[in-house]
């Protein structure tokens, strides 16, 4: 059970809207840890215990746990386990299909691995994705407008006179509200936020692309805030991986104390 | 390592094109069935042995896996390895994410559990799916238009003077060749047919939807084959849920039997 008062409050309180991403990957872990019966948990916990106070919330990207195969998955569901129940979890899986399916997902996600929250891809359709709307107390956050080039294959096209991140906008706040309902945005220029936040006024907006993929935090802030912050801004290797030594959990925590402390003033 | 012409040898030598889908559900499986150590797998391994002179393809669902957690990894795990080489193995998992994610996910399914493909949602552009693509005898399954009602939302909304599914498949077809990619097609009607045909005339297309769905075989075959067949149909519930009771192999070959035998006069 997490809700959008709970979130805001924390952001208030810890004076941050810093969501660390964890893509934990076996080949990038310091090499002292791999002696450890789940290495990929021992590095998960370190870094949760070292960055917790900087951050509201804990992304963890599923591909990386299932390379891993069934051990990966019992690595992600102790992660989900230890995240604090203060911070929003949220599987960054990108699911979505057709109902029967997409209610399986919703119940892996949800109820199996106990996440707060879980990213959605639209392609096939509201119905693919309104499963996930189903629950209380748990987020559905779509991918509307993503920073990868890709995104002008079809994002950044338009349908009549909307562009297609756009229509998605629309189309899935009729599934829910900004109680139950997020969006990826990784838009950077004035004129993408305006269209966004015409349609999703008072949602969250879950942006990547802060540190190592380069975006700026001040542009974001300054074009996608809304009266709540209404943003979580995710990094993730630029955190867990700015040391590769045996102070790497220090070193994860000084890179999310100095976004924390840019984004304080504007909390 | 799975070729186009193995699938086509296959298709001609046993007569038959057909997809037996694994939505494996433990709520829906022989409640004899529950005693076992993987009910789960022990229901894959007996529907696999009772269908396999019947298909040329399993279609894993991996949402029925994932509810169940690392225990059902290690179910879907234990199924790719028993499904016959013959049979090109599916990972319904309809994924794509931005590039250093889609790596891990394509390591995840062609590399950790060992299928031979795997159905890709094309929402985040071209980039978010082309790591799949990097594989040798292996191929990637592109979403392109479903039988979902959804899929009126966006997949057949026009952008230009083409449909998004239209332009799914010309982009897509940049990234990959009848040799390494399928495309996804819920289409029963003619007009979108000859569309897909026009852009992916030599690929194979995994069509769902006949049998429970209600799909008609027919109709598919007369609008949706090429030379070489061309054409995946996939039955799942129809197949795998014939009957509850202690004679479920059975009545899911004999189901997976008239299919085939439906087939016959098109192999």
């Amino acid at each position: 059970m997490y809700t959008r008062a709970k979130l805001i409050a924390q952001i208030r309180s810890k004076k941050s809207f810093l969501c660390v991403g964890l893509d934990t990957d076996i080949q990038k872990i310091p090499k002292h840890l791999l002696d450890q019966p789940d290495p990929i948990f021992a590095f998960n916990k370190a870094i949760i215990d070292a960055t917790s106070e900087f951050c509201v919330s804990y992304k963890i990207n599923t591909a990386f746990f299932e390379a891993m195969g069934a051990q990966g998955w019992e690595s992600m569901k102790k992660t989900f386990d230890y995240i604090p129940k203060d911070c929003l979890s949220i599987a960054d899986a990108k699911r979505g299909d057709i109902g029967n399916t997409s209610d399986q997902y919703a119940k892996a996600f949800f109820e199996t691995l106990g996440a707060d929250s879980v990213t959605l891809a639209p392609y096939m359709g509201n119905d693919s994705i309104a499963p996930f709307f189903k629950y209380n107390g748990k987020f559905g956050i779509v991918l509307a407008l993503t920073s990868n080039p890709g995104s002008a294959d079809y994002e950044q096209q338009k349908i009549g006179d909307e562009f297609l991140f756009e229509k998605v906008l629309k189309n899935t706040c009729q599934l829910g509200t900004p109680e139950n309902l997020m969006f990826v945005v990784g838009a950077t220029k004035p004129q993408e936020f305006e269209i966004i936040r015409k349609h999703a006024q008072d949602h969250f907006l879950l942006v990547p692309g802060v540190g190592a993929q380069g975006g700026s935090l001040t542009e974001v802030v300054k074009f996608g805030r809304n009266a709540d912050i209404g943003l979580l801004i995710n990094a993730s290797r630029s955190i867990i991986y700015a040391s590769s030594g045996k102070d790497f959990a220090e070193a994860a925590a000084l890179e999310a104390k100095i976004l924390q402390e840019a984004m304080a003033v504007y909390c």
